[in-house]
């Protein structure tokens, strides 16, 4: 926290303690807080124009859209907070269609009465990690809502990317044969809130997998690895993923539990909550479905990254595509049954993203 | 309300007539959501191809990127919903840019307990805004917040325009003996939406401007007029909106208070509680701050469109610019005298957009 142009310990020039209705009212307050928190973290160029909307140069050809609301609680969590999970999310998902991420819209949702530090805060781990993916943080809003009728702050960001010539990323391309990998351990953030929230104490090991994704990608694509499909396993965790692809691919796949790498720490947690790990979210991992012959390439990239500290490869997909397939995901158990990985109904961690 | 796709009175096929935690947990309720409700409205090309973020095709050149959060208090009111709210003022503060809207990306926070029929009404009426500007709606994002920690909905919609080449509208273009335009009366939405939270029953004549500005703005582009700055007046309303370009334009602005347009019920609303039509929101009004001599174009162009019920020139920009100049708008009233227009320091009217 660096406190460049604002001081954390002392948001004097605020005014406030707290965040006020009026800081949402598009008058004086509101200015002083874009003023005072936000030109002075994210302020590049096309933010400083002051405009309704930033302009930015595009070159001709793709550009990819997304954007995600973020609601997690508590705000802050081992590993990350809301700002860093929802520059991160954003940042993923554009990665996950090939993108490489280059702006991003800000909108908050205060609820009146949040200290005015934690906003603060917030925004800078925003700042942070948008700054250490290259990615401008170009236009925002903020609203307050009245005492209540909140929780806190929510968040969402919308991210725009260039998609490079050629590259096309998504479920549809996904073809029998292909090889299932991951590249880290699953189920860190989903376990790292919770257990927070539950206010259970491991000793150091459950710190949330909050990461950006796009420079794993973007060596990926460099290497000559030509995924079909990519996706990180968020809400729902890799059964979600992998049923999502499934279904859309008109593909089955077949997974084997034991190649699934799952750190102690979360096979813990997880059992103590009588969780499944498969379901649980990841903030800093990708599947990547790639054709069967790039899969030991693919590896090996993932095994000199910094943000794949556990590639391995889970599982294939099985064929041939087929409208008529029920875009099934089964798990190979370690003793050698099988079983169908469905994808979730529900909600087994609300809130945790 | 069509129900193409959809049976508004039956919505059977969700399975529940409120909104369940589930349908935010990235499982299957979520994916129920999006192929019952968000496809059958929104489906097209880009959501479609069911990935985490949406490609499209640009030309080389300026794209223009705006985001705004949505928290309007009471969900539905005359003349409008969140839902079109949203949508117009996103297509709104892209067309103040000069950019052609293009691509929307739309992120629900829901309350558990809200009605589905609520939430479809709000979908349908954001389809049929879209449509009739011909913008798509190419990814989305739902979350679901627990009763008690979020109230009703609140959205964030970002928009992605194509700034035509040579285009360029901000505040810094701004020139001392510009003249000031707007496009009709002030006031209406929020004193739509305060009265009817008031439960004030004004026989009719109450109803929100709510409504697109980018055909209007493309109509002054082709007759060549060359705004300087365009500007939606919604929170804080015509002071906040003149009070911002002055400010970040470094001019004093002068308005003639004869010459703004205000209606008689919004007049009399503003009357019964207390406020100054100047300050209340619009949502389909537009300031335009034009060459002196493209002022009898701009005003015959908004004269012969539907978007522009009551075009006035109400003002000029004095001069020269100047950094140390303080941005102030001033108001020259009936009888001769002249008082500061400040910008509001904060929220006369909480939640109105």
């Amino acid at each position: 926290m660096s406190g460049r142009g604002f001081d954390l310990a002392c948001p004097a020039p605020l005014r406030h303690r707290t965040v006020q209705l009026a800081h949402g009212g598009g008058g004086r307050l509101s200015r002083d807080l874009v003023e005072q928190v936000f030109m002075p973290a994210f302020g590049g160029a096309a933010l400083s124009s002051r405009h309704d909307g930033a302009v930015v140069e595009v070159p001709a050809g793709r550009i990819a859209m997304t954007t995600d609301g973020y609601v997690v609680k508590p705000l802050f969590f081992p590993g990350g907070d809301i700002g860093k999970l929802a520059v991160c999310g954003t940042i993923n998902d554009l990665a996950m269609t090939g993108a490489a991420p280059r702006w991003l819209a800000v909108a908050f949702v205060l609820e009146e009465g949040l200290p005015m530090e934690d906003l603060v805060r917030v925004v800078h781990s925003m700042r942070d990690v948008a700054r250490a993916s290259g990615v401008e943080i170009v236009t925002g809003d903020t609203k307050v809502v009245d005492r209540g009728k909140g929780d806190g702050m929510f968040i969402t960001t919308t991210g725009v990317g260039v998609v490079p010539a050629g590259i096309v990323i998504e479920p549809r391309r996904v073809r029998p044969g292909d090889a299932v990998l991951v590249s880290g351990d699953l189920g860190r953030h989903g376990m790292a809130v919770l257990s927070m929230r539950e206010g259970l104490t491991l000793t150091g090991a459950l710190e949330s997998d909050c990461a950006p994704l796009d420079g794993l990608v973007s060596a990926l694509l460099a290497a000559g690895v030509v995924p079909h499909c990519l996706r990180d396993p968020t809400r729902g965790g890799l059964a979600a993923a992998l049923g999502e692809i499934a279904m859309d691919g008109g593909v089955d796949i077949e997974i084997d539990e034991s190649a699934v790498p799952v750190s102690e720490a979360v096979a813990g947690a997880c059992e103590l909550f009588g969780l499944d790990p498969l379901y649980v979210a990841c903030e800093g991992r990708l599947v990547a479905i790639v054709p069967a012959e790039q899969a030991t390439r693919a590896l090996e990239v993932m095994r000199a990254h910094a943000a794949a500290p556990a590639p391995a490869r889970i599982g294939e997909v099985l064929g041939p595509p087929d409208a008529s397939r029920r875009g099934r995901v089964t798990l190979r158990s370690r003793v050698g049954t099988s079983r169908l990985l469905d994808i979730p109904a529900g909600e087994q961690l609300p809130r945790i993203c």
